[in-house]
């Protein structure tokens, strides 16, 4: 059980790092997407976000970690109602798990030896209340993701398959890393992420540098290296926890909601997710922050993440849709 | 169990929620087809509708909803006779649903267990009486959207396969969304749906605003929201009610009929069921809005959700179908 | 269990209705293709023809409505002797049937009970003596097809398969419709069909507003529409039955013969198919019409559904097979 | 079970009478390929055949129609040994036979009820000592054909499947139809068939006149009809069973030999296949006929159907190549 | 079990006979490809090539035909100890053959009676120390060739797969053959044969005249014929026992091992198979012949087998191969 | 149980022998991918490799070779805790092994005689502490390399599907060979393997003639050559053992992690991967040639199998990317 590379000790990549903060604030924005090249540490950040996260307090047995004897699904074996904290669960996709694994599936044992028809929890049940990642998301057949975008979204998920027809609370974030030179998503898969980060390679010199420097410390000795970077994850975590008691009361003034409005008109996005999930996102950094209302400063700084991907795709504009996220929010609060 | 969006607070749409009014009222007239762009907020609407429609009066333990013991299938377990209200149903059909639990097949467990071939209904069982919804219908394999349009016409389910031959009632109405972007719908399938319509994101900056700050309060206050807009819901559903009972005594003048026949010759549309569903939608609007008979004007307003479908493709004619409709009306009503 | 349309309520579409009547008379004639626009009224057709057709005797009990003890099927279970009159079968073929079920197969119960393996009939055995209705049969894969018309045309089902080696009498006439814009049949296909007709929607307003009003009077008030319609279809039905009484004793003179031959050699049709089957529904006919000698008039009204679907396709020659036909038919015979 | 169409009354067609007369007189000529176009009463011919075959003397209850003891499988239940007449199976591949029932398998049944693994023979099996049709050969996939052609050549079917390991005679002769317009088979699958003949529609009106009557009076009076032909049939099926009596003795001359080899080089034909055909079906005339010698009269009239299905293609040819082998052997012969 | 066509009667094809009898003296020279029309008797030859072998030596019961009790696959029931003679297995891999037959399966027959997992071998053990033929292997799918390679060369059948992990001796010589015009081989699959020789329909009127007559003195008087030709194959096959006694004391100079070098470079052969099956196989001539030292003339003789399918195809070269690397020999050893 | 060919006597092939060693020293450097012509003794290479390694100390009985009790696996039968010295696993995934086989999968024996959902462990697990070897890695489905990537990569197998859910340690290098002509592994993939290496078949005389002899004298002689042969591989093999007890205190300076980073920025390799491995891999071969600190020598002679396969293809340098990495070293380090 080897310990994952602290959060904090990530070199650089500064905006996927704060998109995955602000999803562990307010977990409605929905999942988030991270563009990049091979080996830019995609799959690092997400193993390190684990460690990051603030315990939930669940009842022990619930195979949904259900908070409340309410939550817990009436298919599974009853709980004594006692609840324990449990790491908030960060669940990975593995390659070639089958559909029934991260759905969930009739339990063969039970049929054959009890011939019951019982149902048998599987991925998404695992991430209720935690996040649910995915390697190479692109590479998924669109049937998939589209299926797991519905149940991120809709918190719940349904069966209804082999017989069984059987719902269970499935409230999870969704990251989901891609190489975009292996093949994009629809537009339409790309619009129900709540955010999208890109992450580079740095080319400064001194940068790498350090990534090779601090990669081969805790290679050769681990226990240091993760001693020396504990209290700066401590820190965000803290941070974290207060951002969501202190989301209920951020207020968002009629100019902000207008502030987003005029940004997606003028970005020219299809559908309203853009401008909902904008004030959304600077609502949480709000909060993440300990701000008491949603300026124009948070809506600039969330605004690439909530939009670049929802943009049309402009071949005249080499700039990338980030740029032009940031130029038109310019524009608009000029 | 989150209250979904109150159908009344849906701003905009007007046209979406009037072709769901007025199936409401005679579901006769056939499924719905929902055109739009992502982020439009199609699936809040229909799930807005199950919360307004009026209730229904079924046998307690009914799989099909059945309203007498004449209709309760004979191949479920007896009922007792006793009724009860319940809600409309308004099923989803989830991604990934099987086959076999759309249609219904034979029941493993009764099989593994008592050694008896029973049936076990599927989702279209439980649609019967009420709403059948698929998000993205257009992304089905044909042969699924078939059969379930040819479910939704006859009212009946006829299963013919793993050994069994059973039928039972259906009676449902099929709401299909779909992004034209993302591929069609055959023109053999279009013609089958009752109703389209298209919805758009508005473009107006009050009116966006007026959807962020709908959403917000729902999100933040949702017991104070939905308190707020229950009066309207309950006027709407009221009106479908006394149009129901009123369906039976509206009267359609042979000019009317007349004027149906001359409007489909006019568009050229194939086949006899456009003015057929024409007619009926007018009828249904006249009972929603206590009119005694068929009028110029009901057949002006439902002309374009009853036949712009059904038309072929003009690639000289930008306006889109639902303009098209509408000038020749105003041509033929001249 | 809802009435059908009555089959001579039906405006207009002679060809069609002909056409099933004479395969009524004669089901030696083969099958009917029914080739036309979406709605206009196939599928109505079909429905009514089944309420139109006279009983037949069977045994009781008889899986495949066998006339007599010689014809009942042995792996059946035995039966009394007794029997009774049932309708025609008019066997629908639902679009997902699996070929198990259309075929028949393997009867799994009792196969797990009894240890015995038992045959279970399928759609062919319950068609046998009757129709077996496909809708849109240029959409089934052509081996379906294949088989279909195989046993149509043999009056035998022949199952080799899961270790099953049955056979039982399927004589049944296959009505099959179809768009022709949605893809069409293989020549092959085409030619096994004995007769085949073309349905368009009238253009004519009157004939159009008829259609709208015969059709809503049913909705609103079917008992009394029916009522209206009963003595047309009963007097169809007694034509069929004297029809089938007179058809050994009709003649068929040489000359007769000779104009079969003719007509098909100056048309440029295929193999033999065609003057066999034109004789025999001209034969079919003359008998309907109480006629005792096959005449040119009989031979001219049924030339075109004979052999329309057996000519080349002419690039040059706009107007159809259909004409085609008649106008060699007036070359010929003048 | 209805009496099939006399082989003696067939119209026209000598050429494929003809083949099959004389793969019944030497079963090691191969098998028969039936070119042609639809409707030319290919199937009738085949039906026809099998009440024309002279019966074979079997061991009762061997399921490969085993002569004698050492003959009949180990595989298959014991038997007593008594022997009767039954008639020359003519096995039918029905449409949609599964691989399972073609070859064999395991028997479900005894494997389930007592545990063992038996075998549980197919349509090959059935076939032995007879004919296996199969109607639109073309239509069947490669591997088929290829298993097919491979089993009558050998003459023996190897089951190497499910955990069997079997063999059996299969002495067979192949007789597949095929519309060259649908699809053509591989020249190696060509080259495996023995003869190949083709058979077209009569043009002549006196012919077709006379296949219309004898049909009509098949159809109307089949006793009286069947009467008429009998002799006629009796006489083929005696010479057939004289001329294999026969056949050992039938002399083949050094010049003969000659004649095969230089009509297969200047035919151009690849392998040495066609001229050992072409004096095996040379000499199956002979005996047919009451000849004791080959003689050229006999090679010319069986070289087309030998030889015409294995020259390569010449597209400046139009004659076909049944009239280049007629040309060739002119040459040849000259 | 009708006697095979004598392998010293098949006229010409020397060079096929040649490499056969070459894989039988040391079977290490791996597989034998033979290019070919069709109607060439390859068939004929390898299963003429059974009746040839000399017997091996082997344990009664063995699986694998193991030669000692070291041997005998600890998987299979234990064995008596006892030795004799069987014939070397020429297996033939039929068509339609499954995987699970080919490598060896779960014995469910043992599974389902006694609960044990037991291995049930497959072809591959059955050729074990023999031969397996297939026909037309470029029709079969590649992974399979592959495996069947990988197996012959490696001499080990390694088997993982339903719970299964098993090994055997697979030690045996692959005989393919194919006809280029359906498709050819992957080079990768092609270098991985020991040799390849390519037969033809011989054009000398005289040869072909001989091959109809020795066929048709076997087909009508087969004992007579077999008699005729035992002495030849007796000779040929004690030469072959004699030829694997001296191949161990066979010399090759560091001369000849330079040439095979040299030939190999200069024909721009990919890789060292080249020279090392070169080398193996002038070794197995020189001792079929009785030499003791392989010779310039040796590896002359074997060189177009050994190498031909290993060249890069040369487009200008219209000679073939085979006549490629003569020339080469020509001018290496000049 | 034949002796592989001594791992020493390969000839030639330098960069593929160091690749290997520096694996065996650092199994933490990632797979091995080598790229070769047909026939450059690349399988040789790795089945050598098996007999060259140190043994492992392992528990007697553990499924996953575990070292300690803590290591061995829950799902598996508890062990004494003996532990044994046995060979460093080198496993063969064969053609056609299944993804049960390879993953691992539930044990049907004990589902069936048990009833117990027990795991049946796979070749990954096998594998555990030594090297999984895949022969024409490029002929996989991308989706099974790239789990086998992921497992190499995280050491850890997990396994989600058929009701499992279990997870056990796979630390093992992953040896790949390819042809490059066959097709290639996506960059995607070709990045995750560590170091890369090319094969040529040799094209001096000499070298090849030593090439044939060494093969033939391991063939006829195989005692003796091996005999030969086992001092330098047992030289070799110490100097691994002792390179890796070196491995922890070998220095890298600040100076060496610049040089890494500026190397990739000026080959433009994407990610950070590459300067990762460079460095590991120097420290690999510092720690094996019993340097304390990494030099730019060290540097130098890993950088293009560490490299080479995560350039970009530049059509206009024809050299190849080994040497486009070794011009760059000059440039860097000048």
């Amino acid at each position: 059980m080897r310990q994952p590379f602290p959060f904090s000790a990530i070199v650089g990549q500064t905006e996927m790092k704060q998109a995955m903060i602000l999803t562990a604030v307010d977990p409605g924005i929905g999942g988030v997407l991270v563009f990049g090249d091979r080996g830019t540490g995609k799959s690092t950040a997400v193993r390190a976000l684990a460690a990051l996260l603030p315990p939930i307090r669940a009842l022990v047995g619930s195979p949904t970690n259900a908070a409340t004897a309410e939550d817990h699904p009436d298919w599974a074996e009853p709980v004594s109602g006692k609840s324990h904290d449990v790491p908030t669960p960060v669940i990975d996709l593995p390659l070639g798990a089958t559909e029934d694994r991260v759905v969930g599936a009739l339990d063969i044992e039970r049929a054959l030896t009890r011939g019951e028809k019982a149902f048998e929890p599987g991925l998404l049940a695992r991430a209720n209340r935690g996040y649910l990642y995915i390697d190479e998301v692109n590479l998924l057949e669109d049937h998939i993701v589209d299926l797991l975008l519905d149940v991120a979204q809709s918190g719940e998920n349904v069966i209804e398959r082999e017989g069984l027809s059987i719902r269970h609370d499935a409230r999870f974030v969704l990251v989901g890393s891609g190489n975009p030179e292996e093949g994009e998503l629809r537009p339409q898969l790309l619009d129900r992420f709540g955010l999208s980060v890109e992450v580079r390679s740095p080319t400064d010199i001194d940068e790498r540098v350090e990534v090779i420097r601090r990669r081969a410390a805790f290679d050769t000795q681990p226990e240091a290296f993760l001693k020396k970077w504990r209290a700066k994850d401590t820190k965000i975590r803290k941070a974290i926890l207060s951002g969501r008691a202190a989301l209920g009361s951020v207020e968002a003034s009629d100019a902000a909601l207008r502030d987003c409005a005029e940004l997606c008109v003028a970005l020219g996005s299809d559908g309203l997710r853009g401008e909902l999930t904008l004030l959304r996102t600077a609502r949480a950094l709000a909060a993440y922050e300990g701000s008491d209302a949603v300026t124009r400063d948070h809506l600039r700084r969330v605004a690439p993440m909530s939009l670049s991907h929802r943009l049309r795709r402009d071949p005249l504009d080499e700039a990338g849709s980030a740029s032009r996220v940031l130029r038109t929010v310019e524009d608009v609060f000029a």
